[in-house]
């Protein structure tokens, strides 16, 4: 219940705050509608997952928010196998719940922003393509979430003092660079709990859900863990 | 008095730089009118944010600038109810004349801008929704003080080292996502206090003071603090 | 001579990348001209102080870089009179020093920017006001350094640690809201030295110098410091 | 082997970052296309180092990643010369194989950006002048790395705690100010490895590879370089 409850709160930290970000920037008649950039965006993911990490680190967990995470640590004995259920369910159940609260937070947005065109899409809640190409874009998570977990674990105990701002740092460096490919799921649970919400909360307008392409941020950034965890084992 | 001097001057100091923000970026003539964009903004109301609580924390207060944080940690036996009076009286002060030097520094800028429409409006100094609707508009206040003080009270002790930069981070993520509906309140001080001051300080060309909202900025956030306090005492 | 050193270099380095900010954005064919805002400007200055302070502090000075810290310091028994001169010497000639080398590292750029319109002006280098207005341009840089020196001074031992990071944020924070007026000096060595070596230095296709106006980034800084020291030996 | 695989590694992920900064700007079709600024890529090519810095320290080197730090370092007894060979190949190498990978995670993006206009061009890869200059654009890349590597010498030990955020710092203040001229490789690695690999790996409709260009980024940072840990060590 410990081991949920941190990664709960914190996942739903996160996503309340990056998709509200998304909220924020792309439907009609918020502030930052047409306000805003790439920056904006990619900092605000930042700080939202520094947020998460901030709030699951002092309710004891140790700050994974991400199925990736978790599993690949627990495959190279970095974390005991025991605890990755009620981890994996903390965050997905978290991340669902966050972006329910965008939803009510937004509503008013929701409610004048008819279609896509609006900015009423999936794409607030969960990643989609550039460039659709099912090949690289699975690569494209590959290496972006290999870079983040590899980078993570360069940076020891980062659930403590002053490194969740790093993590978010991390998360910003990812999102400027590699992250303008597919979106940087770089996290199941970041991917698959908001799009669920999008598609089963009554949303007014909603768009298409896009579930064909949920599988690449699913398995794209547990092998891009699995490499990183991997390599991180061997050097 | 010691009570109120910290929060007095640590509330002043944030209203000049946050308020500061919004007069630089609305009014006519300034050099980031047409300049800057919702990263500005709420960047500049994140570090507005961690030098008050510098400034505070400094003078022995325990850098709270804001009755949402004061009142709700008060009701959970994390604050001493004997101080919160001074507390409140120096957050709302202090709000006021920082509010006022804000005036004095741009008063060119006001005598130049001769109507809402060249930014002269209360919107410099107070919050305001985006789309106007008041169960949404309370429950957006609700939702983001809830955020900001849930992460808050798992920072530790936020005053002191480099933490204060990690609020003023908080301030940030809250502001580029869950603030981009009704201006993020998320402090009836921050409201209240500047929106008097526009209301009764000799302000050229002074716009409507929209007093008929401001018990949205006030009530969401004092309620938005209860929940996270208590969830916190909770878990 | 150590006195003088630290004040020397690191100021040199704060002219180098502070004037550096404003030359890459002002001046015709740079790769930021016309690419980005008053975040950069405000961001790229907070940073420059920040290397400053870490350059001076290293070399075992106060890191001020700044005679308004210096002279307010001394003033209230924060910094010893012996000192004065030297520090304010090697302020002075570090910005001046800096600013030449900002001409050497844009002088193709000076060569195509063959007037004011093109960006080749004073403001490179030295603060101008958006709205000429003696009393309030005055009251301007009073109320922004009043603010710098007040928070500075709650910072603790500001050239230790991470808080070099911290005062570029406070410069930061000050630059985005205050100094959207007057272009915040807040230093009279950041003004005067930079515009000296635009004067006398041989600069392509140089505009007015606006000596004229220099007096007020001169004394409202140090007005504004007094005060803020003042009030923080009270408080 | 150890002294080759954290500059390797740590140089590998600076360039996935930096140059995928690069490449999301500039190729057509992803996210931050056209909708981003210059602060997007100073700050990414800093934050870029920070994780660089993060890896290579990790493993324990030195977290150089750049032959002008190794070269100047060495000549001033500040690195033992029998590893400055490892040091410098694992920097190359590690650049190039980053930039390999650069390509990869924008294969589409390559291939539906079909010549130079599109942005496929070197300049996502390796620098080059804004106005071609043989003597200023040599001086440039002299003037930022004196900058860059005197600022880095005052940090103290750069690669521990949170110090690596501060290198990061420290690269978006050069970027944004001095790195306007030049593009600011300020490492000769950061500038070859990757325009080896725009040169001879697969890439669609690849551009010009400039190599004229190619020793001013070689020659400049280590003049640079050596002047500023002479400077330091005489200091």
């Amino acid at each position: 219940m410990e081991s949920f409850l941190g990664e709960f709160l914190g996942t739903m930290i996160l996503i309340i705050l990056g998709a509200g970000i998304n909220a924020g920037v792309k439907l009609k008649g918020t502030f930052a509608n047409n306000n805003g950039d790439w920056l904006l965006i990619s900092f605000g993911w930042g700080m939202a997952v520094t947020m998460g990490v901030y709030v699951a680190g002092h309710l004891g967990s140790n700050a994974h928010l991400n199925p990736a995470v978790t599993i690949s640590f627990a495959l190279f004995g970095m974390f005991p196998w025991n605890q990755v259920l009620p981890y994996l369910i903390g965050q997905f159940f978290g991340a669902f719940v966050g972006a329910g609260l965008v939803i009510v937070q937004f509503y008013p947005h929701f409610k004048v922003s008819k279609n896509e065109a609006d900015g009423n899409s999936v794409g607030i809640f969960a990643t989609g393509p550039a460039i659709k190409n099912t090949l690289f874009n699975f690569l494209s998570e590959v290496i972006a979430t290999f870079t983040f977990i590899f980078v993570l674990l360069s940076l020891g105990d980062f659930a403590a003092g002053l490194k969740p701002l790093v993590v978010g740092f991390v998360i910003l460096a990812i999102g400027m660079s590699l992250g303008t490919t597919t979106g940087y799921a770089i996290n199941p649970a970041r991917d698959w709990g908001p799009r669920l919400a999008y598609t089963i909360l009554p949303v007014p307008h909603r768009g298409a859900t896009n579930w064909a392409y949920a599988w690449i941020p699913m398995v794209g950034p547990i092998v891009g863990g699995i490499l990183a965890a991997g390599l991180f084992k061997i050097v």
